[in-house]
Formats: C-alpha cells, structure tokens, sequence
C-alpha cells in the first residue's frame, strides 16, 4: 500500500491518513520528499476500497501493491495449471477444441453435432440446455431433456461435454450431465453462483464478462479458488467496444497477459467474440498463435435454421477446414492438436 | 424488417432470403433498385437474431423496423408512467430522492443515516443488506438482519425503502422488508430474476449494467413487463469507458433518450456512477437540469469509517447542501422537490 | 517516480532499475519489504516512458508521482484562470455562451444568426469556415470569405467571434478576423498547431478528443502554456463508447474533474457531443449545473436546410427556450448569466 | 437511402420527409405498411447527413444503403489490391515485414537497426524522423538529418524504407528519402493531409485511429484515393477501450472485417497497438494467422535505453525468433514469408 501525499499537504492531513492506515492494519513508514510525501503500508487488510484514501483530502493517488488476487496469479504456480478431465489435459501441450451447437435444439440435432465434432478431432462438445436471452421472446432451451440428449449423444462419440449453469440453484443438474461447468459472460461477477462452484469439484470454464477488465476476470476465478476448486478455465469471449461492425471486440491480447500474470488455462471463443460466421476462422486461428490453450466454437449441422446464434455457428465443413489450419498453426506455438 | 442486398447479389440469393423470410412468418415486399433490391418483410416473428440475415451471401445489411420491446416503448403509453409507492409518486411532477448508505452496517449506524435523510427532506432511504463485491474477501452484508434495522429506522422516521435483491430466490424476504427492489447493474441481464420480479408487485428499480446499451435496458424492462408488473424505476448509474479518472462515466444523456423512447421513469445514481465524493453533487445537480425523475445518492454518517463504498458516500452536510441546490434547480425544468 | 518490484525479484534485477533511475537523473530510495522492494526516485528527467519501467525484469508497476503537466495543473494557480477577451470574462462568475451556425453558409444565414444569437442574450457567435469532414463529397466551407461574413455580422450585433483553425499554416488568417482561436477534437494531439498557438496571445478553445482522457486533454493544453499563451478554454464535446443512441457521450463529468486538477475555465458542446437537436438543451442545462464554465452550442436560422450538422442545431426559439432555463440554473451553482 | 417513419406519423410528416428527399436529389418511392410507413430514396447526392432525417418528427430511423465510400470497396475492384514498391508486393501471397526503431536516434543505432532487420530477412525498415509526442517535454526527433541516415542505412543493407508524415507541408521533404509514407493515427482523419497524399504516387501506410471505426478508417482511405493515388496499405495499431493492462487493444478481427469490406491490404503494428515488448510477438503471430497481409514491428538495437517507446521495442534475438515464428504460420493461411 503506497499513498503519495499533494504537493503541500499538511500535517494534519498526513497524520489522518496515517491513522486510517494504521486502523487497517498496517505499519506505515514514511518517507518525506523534497515535493512529496510517501507514506508505505506494509501488512494490513485486503478488504477496503482503495477509493476511501483517494477522496481523503491532502491525497494525490494511492496505489495497492499486492495484487486484489492471490489464488489465481501466477506466482502462486509458477509452472501453471494444467485441468485434467476424463482424459483430456487443457493447458497442456495440446491444444483443446470444445464444439457444438449454441443451443441443443433435438435428440437429433445434437446427434449429428456429435459426429461432426468427433469426425473433425474436436474432444469436447459445447451445448446449452438453458438460453439467457436479451428479448423475451425468444427460444429459452430444452433444460433437463436437452441436458440428457446432450451426454447421450457425447457418449456416442466419445467426446467429453461442456454446458452453461445459469445460477447456482442449477449445479446438482448440470453437474449431473457434464464434464465441465460454464459460466456465462453474465454471470462472470454472479458471486453466490461462484462460490458454491467453488465447493464442488467438476471443472470450471469462465468466461470474461463483456466489460470486465482482465483483473477483474481474475478475481472472479478467485472466488472460484478460495473454495478449493482449482480446476479454472478461463475463456475470453470479447469485450464490448465502440466498434459495431463485429458484435464485441475480441480481445486477443488478454491471451498473453493472462499468461504472464496467471497459472490458469486460458481458452477464445471467437464465435461470440465476432457474431459472425465468416470472422470465427480467422479469430479462432489468431487465437491459436497468440498462444491460447484451446477454443470453444460454435458448429452447426444447419447453421441457417439454428434456432439461437445461427449466425456464428460455423458450416460443418467449415470446422474441418479450421481444424486442419489449426494443426499447422499449433506448432509455431510449441504446442499440437 | 428490412433486407438490402448488395449490389449484384444474384437472383438465386434474393429467393434464398425471401424464403427465410417467409419461414419467419413475414410477407415479403420485394423492390428492385439500379443498384440495390431491398426486401420488406411484415407480420413475422420477434424472436429471431437478425445477424442470421446479415451473413447470408449477397446480403448488405439488414435491420428490424419494429423496436425489440413494444411494452416498454414510449408509443405503449405516451403519457407516460407514474409509479406510486406509499404516497410516493416516481415519474411525476416531483423529483424523488432516494439515499442511505451503501450497505446496512449497524443498527446505530442505519438509524443515524435515516435520521439525515428525512430530516433534509428526502423521501426513500436505501441501504444493502447482501453486497455483490469483486473481491471475495470484503465485507458481504447483514442479509435479513440488515433488512430490519433497515425497516426499522425508515418506519421511525416517515421514509419508504428501497433494497437490492441479489437473485430471484431472494425476493420473498426482500419483499417482506422493502418497498422497492433494486436490481444491481450486474443483474440487468439475469433473466430468472427479471422474469420473476415481473410475477409480483412491488415496484422495481432496474440499473443498467455498465456495458449495456439503453436498448439492452428497455429489453430487460420488457422482462419485468411482460410478467404484469408495470411499476419500474430505471436508474443510470455509469457505463465503463476508456477514461479512468472517475470508476464510471455517467451517462447523463441517457435520461433525455429514455425520456423519448420508452414511459418509463428513469433516475440516476451520481454515487456508483462516479465513485467519488467530491463528483456526486455535480453530477446530482445534472441528472435533475438534464430531465431526471430522482436520485439514488449515497450518503453516511461516517463515510470514512463506511464498511462499503465510503468514498463515494456524501458527509451528512453535503447531502444538505445538495437537497438545497435541487431546490434551486427542479423548478428550470418545470418540477419541485 | 516510484518503481514496486515483483515479489521474488533479485538482486540484480532491482540494481539493473535503480542504474537506470540513475541514469535519468533520479536519487534513488530503497525500502526492503516483507514482500516487496520499493525504490523511490526523487528529481530526474520528465521525458521518459513510464512503461520502460515497467517491462524491466522483476518489476511489478511503475508509478509517476509528479503530474505530466505542470502550467495547466491548479496547483500552478490555485485561484483559477479567467480568460479576458474584449470585455467578457470566461471562467468568472457569469456563465458564457457562444452560439452559432456549424458553418458559415452566406452572408444572410450567418446575419441572420447573429441577430438570433445576440436577442438571446449571447455574447460570442461562432462558425466555421473550414469544415474537416470524414467525407471527401462534403461541404468544406467557405475559407476566408466566410471568416469576413461572420466578423461583419459579429460586429453589426455587438458579439465577439470563435473560429476554429485547422492547422498551423492558417492561425495569421483566422487570428485576423476572430477573438477565439478553436482547436477541434481531431487536432487535440496536433502538436505543431499547438505550439504555434503558444506563441501568439489570442486565447484558444481547445476540444477533447473524442478518445482522449482528461490527462491528454491536460497534456494538451500545457503545450500551448509552454509557449507563453496562458488564455486557454478547455472544452468537453463528448467522447466514443460503446453507446450508439447518441453520436458520442457529452463526458459532464469531465468538468468537475477538470476543475480539481487545472486552473483552466471549461465549456462544454452539447451540439456535438449528442448529435442530436432534442438532446442539445438537456445537456447544456446539465453542463451549468455540474459547474462549466460554459456553452458552445449550435443554433441556426433554418437548421433543415443547414449545409452541415443540422441535425444537432437547435431552432431559434429553441435558442431562447434554452437561455431561459439556463439564468434560472446559474444562481444554484453560484453564477449568473 | 431508407426513411422509416414510426408508428402514426401524420401525412403531414411523411410529406415533410418527402419533400426533403426530392430537395437531395432521390426519386422517392413510398410503400405503406401496417404499422410503418417506408421510403425509399434512389439516386441523389452523398454528401448530407443522415441524422437530419433522424431528428425530423414522425422519423423512427433512416438508412444509408449505398456505403459511403465507393473506391475503397471491395466491390470497386473484387481481386484485391497489390501495392508494389521498390521489387517488394504488399497483399500479395508474401507477408511482408517492415520493423525498426521507433525514432531515428543516431547514425550508429539506425545502422545497427537496419543489420538486425535485413539479416532476420524483413524487406522494409521503419523508422521516425519527427516524433509527435504527447508530453511537450519529451524527444521530438531528428528531422531531415534522421531521414538521411535512415535512407543511408537502408541502401547499405538493400531495405526499402517507410517513415511517418505529420503533416502536408512535409510531404515533399518525407517524399524524398522514404518509399512509403505512413500517417499515424493521430493524423487519419487529417484531410489537408490525406488530400495532398492522394495527388502524389508515394505508397501510403494509413493508420487507424485509436477511436475510429472501420467504416471511418476507408472512409480516410477514399480521401486519398479520390485523388487518385491508389496506393494505400492500411493499418491497425490498437483501438482504445477500458481495459488499461495494454496500451491499446489490438483490433485482430478489424483484418478479416477490411478483407471482407475493401481491396485494400491491410497490415497490423502489434508494438503501438500492446505498448509491452512480451504482448508484440504473440499479437504478430495472431495478425498473421488472423489473414493479415504484413506487420509492422519495433525492434531496437538497445531497447532499454531507446529515447522513444522502448518499452514496446523488441530485443534483436526476440526478432529473429519471431520471424521463424511467421514463417511457420504463414502457409498455413496460404501465405509465405
């Protein structure tokens, strides 16, 4: 913890901001400048609003110098994390494509789904029984029957499988069906919903709320952490900026700094990142080489009768295609598929 | 539902989307331009994404006449609605402020807060009993405790409440206690709780999320709506943008947009929209010049002691102050306080 | 300057920082925390990246604790600044509005607005007469004709004239007819105009950049202070986010933020900042309550028929609805009008 | 052009509308719906803005349906463009690289810089002679001096050489000793400038503005086209959103997006766009394997103690590994390097 003192501040105003310190926790030292003076916490308290010493009069800035997170940085494991589920290893040395409809709509949607998934080398599929959706009006999913259509058609293929809990009432459910858990960018900052992930020990893939910043992606997983269930994923899935010809701006650079500052796997999905079909290749190669520990892609077997998202799902020989660009790609990385 | 093709899009393209079109239930007018064939569609469903017809080959772009919300719209009433609570009137000639600290710490700490509040003359005191925090380490609230010193110090000085509920099974005790339920900013887009705040009847004070559009937020008023429950205060509080110096940017020009499309009343929350303390009052006075049909205004007994969001809470002489320059105000835009 | 070193780091790594503080002229303090090296550079250069520092090895962040800018700071003139221009004083107690066309179209439209403007009770009319335009097929203005019309019509109603100047070739043409010189938000970071204004004493509005945070618009306006010109009007005018209602989001709390870091006066231009007619008196109404110092508006004869940004130029009655409003909100932040 | 009118305008208002179209130039064609009323505009001029139909009463929105640009779309000439200078292809099947120092320092470090670049095989240098810097007491460059001694470097390792323009006066100067002249982002929608490029035959880097759209980045791109320069190799460099970990958020799906819009190549700078030497190399693969036709890197001999952006200034051997890098990812998008 560092505060840095105006340009004039008086004793007064220092000796107040020490004793707010001091209240925290933790021991001041001083440090008087020719301009400014610096006073540093050491110790103390994580649970306080940096702001309250901003506002303090006589403050110029504060600055908090352990990181808000703890269980998710990297200096926790240095030699990162690796998720181990039913035989697939995600931030692994192979790169790990999880695929499938937005929605699973029928028993024989989803089937042929699978085999489109499976024949491309795909090890995971993704589907959601349950649809938060903008409008009303809209489809809202199958719940529990798609769930089961979903692991059936899984098992047929030998795929693992990746499906969206909406709120925590709804982990024993999704629990009961999936390999994986996902969270929503909605939900990305749902803390009753974390948390008891956070209690039970099926994988969770993370996805970064829309306007969330990477420490903020972080600290979620936190919550995810600091209930014994390490077994994190994160996935950037876009952010929203002022740019309108792509639905969010898919932002590849989190992909390198969550490594650096992180142990957690870290996946894209391009498909909501770009809303469109004809962008998800490109992404989900760049997402590839700038080092990302796998995707998660939305595939079709009739992309334009989709009843959700339709128009991000990608043809089915579209993944084929991208499968094999992202065989050549993995190797200039290091990696494989 | 307007589809314009691109220029020497081929015949069997147009039929592709016109066949589409009538899928959805559209009849479909067809003009063929020098350059551009423009496809009309009317009647049809709702509940379809529009980027479906976007990535059709040969089309150029296309867009949805009919607005994605109907009850919501300001057409659904144009005179617009006036949500009455306890001899409260929101919408209505009177500006209404709303204030309290951010979370209930005490039943000293309420009291004391409810105490400055009616005495400068506000009407609706707020205050947290579960607090969503980003850091899982920080303080989470009183729950139901919190809720009835809350009560308790609204009914000992003449004031209405207003309190968050943090998901759809806590609304049978929120309700209990409250006269309002807020929905956060992280909330806007949870489904399950819109859909069953719209299934009772206390009003509602719906926040819009920091990265949502103002058609994102009519759209989850429409939730509410569609379930029967008119009574909706919307509240701007803050979009994330690229300038740092304050937590969010308070988008004063969403309450004249508002204003125009939808009937709903909207009010701002200078606290969390700023972060800061010495922001609050400026940006309270320009939420009223700008149109605005109340406050949500964060203020505490002790701001520097506050277990939650002290630096954005008002000294009680401030709030004063404050209530005094709307005083000023309210009658230039042909209201009272 | 201070330099937070990771937790771990070595001790080479810390000597590699501190060899180069030195470097830069820095004396360097050393604190040894439980977790955390802490250096301290006290004097040194000013012109260095911050973020040299930051990617050195072992280093955790980097902080300048003297402000970039020293003229434009309040500290530099804790009473504030208030620019004298021919009889009016801007960043005093009354509030300034200069109003006007976008464009000088002809001889009578801007007469015509003068008359408009100076019934109103404005004091300075503005208008361009070199239009930047994202579109090559655009009106571009008038050039030095149109600078003649808007003097004379400013001189037969007793206004003083603002006027932007595109680069740094034109300031001895506009300077010669006009009492303000403009820079316009694209020429915010055009450094060669600023320094040229600098070294001439007519005062000069600066517009934020539509993506510039309140530092850079600071930044700015030092370059100007540098060359001796301390007659500087710094002016919010709306900046990009993700909103698209409105062309940009007027930024009202830019102005109390301005008015706590810099002595400078600012207006605000709630025509450019919305875009949008029915949103101009909105904003401009919110802009005097949150403190401005000012109004840059547009107001035009027959803003249908208008060459350029007619959407956002406001009725003459209009106009005078607005002056109105605004001498009933003055008095409740102290000022008149 | 599309004017849809919103539910009960009067005729008097669809007259209006009417009217104001014919004025512009379009033959109107109006259809009658049940609930909407729309009309058609063919024909008529591009030089208005579409937000004077916006606020006209009775509008509930208008379209433009032909782009606004013409010679910068894709349609204008459907197989691409390749831009040759100097025996190098830019949007050709070869990736081409141009990578240097961000500023000229000294006759020793440019000759360093162009041995480092021409041995790990990229074809163009880069290099700054007048540096525009946001702070006016940093390094301004060298001016004409710093152009020869990058022209000197370049002829003695057979490199051709791009430099930045900063504004039209220096044109003729830059002219003489580059191949390429860039525009940085600062200077996209500076038009003096862009219309002074387009009426010489000097290749042209155009640089997105950290705020500009992609529609607005062709739209600069058209200004100098219109003039008859056809020349143009585009730029993404980083867009400005909220989060602050990297300076600017590289914009990879901006590639496929322009592919898909212009036939213009486009080329991505990962230096300016991360401001972080360890984010360049992961962001220049993703640029890449994302379908970019080129890069441009700042490599510096002596990074830490470069005057100018150091910071985001690879190491030489840091080159070298990325350019083996590229030239595995390239085939896999049909490419070579």
């Amino acid at each position: 913890m560092l505060v840095v003192m105006q340009q004039g501040a008086t004793e007064e105003q220092v000796q107040h901001v020490i004793d707010r310190l001091v209240d925290l926790g933790f021991d001041v030292h001083r440090s008087t400048g020719v301009i400014h003076t610096v006073l540093g916490g050491v110790g103390g308290r994580y649970d306080f609003d940096l702001a309250v010493f901003e506002v303090m009069e006589g403050v110029k800035e504060a600055h908090r110098i352990v990181s808000p997170y703890k269980l998710a940085s990297r200096s926790f494991r240095p030699e990162g994390t690796v998720v181990q589920v039913g035989g697939v290893a995600i931030g692994g040395p192979e790169v790990v494509v999880m695929a499938g409809p937005c929605s699973v709509e029928s028993r024989e949607q989803i089937e042929r789904a699978a085999e489109i998934v499976a024949r491309a080398g795909a090890k995971i599929i993704r589907g959601g029984a349950f649809r938060p959706r903008s409008s009303p009006y809209a489809f809202q999913g199958l719940g529990e029957e798609g769930l089961k259509m979903l692991r059936a058609a899984a098992d047929a293929h030998g795929l693992l499988v990746v499906s969206e809990v909406m709120d925590h009432t709804q982990i024993p459910l999704v629990a009961q069906w999936a390999d994986i858990l996902q969270v929503g960018a909605r939900n990305m900052q749902n803390y009753n919903l974390l948390r008891e992930l956070g209690r039970q020990q099926k994988p969770v893939l993370l996805k970064r709320g829309v306007s969330a910043t990477i420490e903020e992606l972080l600290l979620s997983a936190e919550y995810i952490l600091t209930g014994g269930n390490y077994n994190v994923i994160l996935c950037e899935r876009g952010i929203r900026t002022f740019e309108t010809y792509t639905r969010n701006t898919l932002d590849i650079s989190a992909i390198p700094v969550v490594k650096k500052l992180s142990h957690l796997p870290i996946v894209a999905d391009p498909s909501h990142g770009t809303g469109r079909r004809d962008k998800v290749a490109p992404m989900a190669r760049a997402a590839i080489a700038a080092g990302g520990d796998g995707l998660l892609v939305e595939v079709h077997p009739d992309p334009e009768r989709a009843l959700n998202e339709g128009a991000q799902s990608l043809f089915p020989e579209q993944f084929e295609e991208l499968m094999a660009q992202l065989r050549l790609i993995a190797p200039a990385v290091g990696r494989k598929l």
